[in-house]
């Protein structure tokens, strides 16, 4: 397999967004990461993107967006694996590179969720939980995920001041990214007394509903100095996994199995530990969310998140800084380009190029993204080569 | 890239199988092309499907169908192209063998189509199209390739007969096929006469609407003979292509585009040409589309289709026998599983295993998937070795 590098980021400012279209968005982030990379051409493309049909009635992605990007006949692959689809969008195009079928690929991702019918959005994201054993009972991802949260709370002794300190950092983070949906900070008091929303789970416990979308450009390492100007990001580390996708299904609630999986795999693959993580761009669906995945990501023991979070260790200037760009809480979560986003971010911060949010001397940073209530995950690690 | 081979296919009956989830079909044609392989895990698998969201209101089957198959944490991935998915998870599979990431790979597709609410199916259906430019104006795919058909009788002289020859063609395949949905044979007047849809297209130039699953095993070629006691059957060539999506954005509605330039690719990477195809499956959803489609590979010269069909050319005793499981048309259409339903019926051919509707001495073969009214299109050519 050949090594594969990022040499092309594009993102839009996300947000709700009713006066654009999923096919504007996407040709927006597409043009821009095709620009940041200076290529003139592409030799493929990838779409991660949860469900078009359910939210904006419109599937055939790969058709729709070769046509408004002007590339056909490039082949394009609509990827889909609910919340993670734009992580395993590049995961394939990774996959494309590296076999060496192909050298310049485009990775992407795109939700277009603000605009359904009433009641749409929250039906639209049930079908990634099991709809016959889940949804048709009620269950909710609020709900499922608020399950997780009172489990872990009962556990280790949790406190929901921990719980709202996940909330209060990543808008810290988000406070600084021209891109985030919600760039304001959040004082604690706002997220203890915020709505709730599924006990103990308040509405700034929960990322947004978001129309965005992200792109990437992939190419081989050993061609990337040649096609860009920009440093080469090279990819060293891939892994997937997937999970019983019913919450009930699993022995333990708190410890996301698919992400444990597929970050062994990205560590052996990249030839590291958590320890050599510098920092991390996580799936915080749910301020519980953050816990479980960087407890499953090996950064922390298990039960230890909440209490790191409070003392400041996932801060920027923490000794693991998790979510620099706000993460999914205040940047947005357009379900299907939160996994290239996270890419986006890692790229800027590992190009030194993140302006006031910029953590110093980074070299190596991990994405996670995760569908569902963690029935399948993906993890990449990049890093300056 | 490492040769790949098929050594395992499954399939199950297809229809309106209104008992069964779409789990159920998935799981039993995924078991019976592990059995049929004789392997005893996978590596990684891909799921092509269209809408799960529309149909079932189940998204991420990535990790439902890895849970379902009892094969968690293996990586999963759903791939979607409209009536293409199939074909394009075979691609994705393909080149995740080839690229040496994985050596034992689950392909398959998998869609449940009747019973979604009243008109649900033709709603579903038409986000294949562009949902802005044709949907909310009214097309639906019989009207699309009802005007491909109105412009290629006016073109080319085809008649009325040579249309519904295909269909009569098809349905004498498909009563050899136990897999089929409507395994019935069907007379030049049955056709002529059944319901009007979209003029000139009645009811039995149309594909029907069906439940149903397919899938395959890949694997190295060089490993093919110590995993399997099946002949294994090479990858040889494989191309994918997209075109505009909107039909009216095309300069001319009778050549499929994205099938020319996909069929290029994949002659190009077997190192042959059409006349050295022995027989192929082609996406046959409208009649009249086996007719652009048969000469957008290079079998007949533009116009001259209607006529080699109604010759008898591409019936199991012609010179290239077209669509031997009966097609769409007779098999039946489950979007997501049809390109790898394809595959199932090259693999059986070409082992010879194809009881009465085996045709003789075949060494060759060409599965055709299409998107949509064209707008993508994924090719492979499979052969004995």
């Amino acid at each position: 397999m050949r090594d594969v590098a990022v040499i092309g980021i594009g993102i839009q400012k996300w947000g709700e967004l009713w006066e654009r279209s999923l096919r504007d968005l996407w040709v927006e982030a597409a043009l821009n990461a095709i620009n940041d990379a200076g290529v003139d051409h592409i030799d493929s493309m990838y779409v991660g993107c949860m469900s078009g049909g359910l939210f904006v009635g419109q599937e055939h992605l790969s058709s729709l967006l070769a046509d408004y990007l002007g590339v056909c006949p490039v082949p394009a692959t609509r990827v889909e694996s609910a919340c993670a689809s734009g992580g395993m969008a590049l995961r394939s195009g990774f996959i494309e590179v590296a076999s060496g079928l192909s050298d310049i690929v485009l990775v992407s991702g795109v939700e277009k969720m603000t605009d359904v019918d009433g009641g749409g959005a929250t039906y639209a994201l049930a079908t990634a939980a099991d709809a016959e054993y889940e949804v048709y009972q009620g269950a909710t991802f609020p709900g499922l995920y608020a399950m997780v949260a009172r489990d872990y709370m009962h556990r280790y002794g949790l406190t929901r001041e921990q719980l709202a300190q996940v909330a209060v950092k990543n808008h810290d983070n988000g406070v600084l990214n021209p891109h985030a949906q919600f760039p304001m900070k959040m004082s604690l008091e706002t997220v203890m007394n915020s709505t709730m929303i599924a006990d103990p789970l308040r509405l700034m416990d929960c990322s947004p509903i978001t129309d965005g979308a992200a792109a990437a450009i992939l190419c081989p390492l050993e061609m990337a100095r040649d096609l860009s100007k920009n440093p080469p990001i090279k990819v060293s580390g891939m892994g997937a996994a997937t999970d019983r996708i019913a919450l009930h299904d699993r022995p333990d609630f708190c410890e996301f199995r698919a992400t444990v999986k597929a970050a062994e795999a990205a560590y052996k693959m990249a030839g590291v530990g958590p320890d050599e993580i510098d920092f991390a761009e996580v799936h915080d669906c749910f301020t519980i969310a953050e816990l479980c995945v960087i407890e499953a990501l090996g950064f922390f023991a298990r039960g230890t998140a909440g209490q790191a979070t409070a003392a400041g260790e996932t801060a920027r200037d923490g000794k693991k800084p998790i979510n620099t760009s706000g993460g999914l809480k205040s940047k947005g979560h357009p379900v299907g380009a939160t996994g290239i986003g996270q890419i986006h971010e890692l790229v800027t911060q590992l190009r030194g190029t993140a302006g006031e949010r910029q953590v110093a001397g980074v070299k190596r940073g991990l994405a996670q993204n995760m569908g569902g209530s963690g029935g399948s995950t993906v993890c990449h690690i990049l890093e300056v080569v």
